[in-house]
């Protein structure tokens, strides 16, 4: 969480999501079952990023997403978040 | 179809997808569902493209995506498409 902002606003899948607090909610449960990562493509400038990857889950075996981030003295303030929610449902 | 190579190689949501044709199959019904887009970031170098967008569609208001792109001479010869399935799965 070092470079997540207090406030920061992040647009995913399931819907808004507002505040470092409801960020680490939204994430802990992923980070738990995230095994690997490979980065696919990335670019940015000096205040965004556009990031696209590929994770290896517990659940699922590759699970992509792409984000777009936002940085304001160093943090990620705004995350536009895209990934496909229905290998995980269907693991459910 | 003017920017897709004869051979493109997309690895999208529901599996791979190998050449113009099944591109085309798999890309029609979006393409008439849809009613807007608008870029939301755009990155790239001589050969590749990063793009996420939102767009608006029919069953769905809002559906992002995010595409990376390889291009040889000057068409897309492979393309990694990442969008969330579910809404347009509820919507059915």
């Amino acid at each position: 969480m070092t470079y997540i902002a207090d406030d920061i606003v992040c647009e995913a899948p399931p819907g808004r999501i507002e505040g470092a607090d409801a960020y680490r909610a939204f994430m802990g449960p992923f980070v738990e079952i995230l095994r690997g990562a490979e980065m696919i493509a990335a670019f940015g400038d000096d205040e965004t990023a556009l990031v696209m990857y590929d994770t290896a889950t517990v659940p699922v075996a590759s699970a992509p997403g792409a984000e777009f981030v936002t940085v304001e003295d160093g943090k990620i303030v705004r995350s536009r978040f895209v990934f496909d929610r229905t290998p995980f449902q269907a693991a459910r």
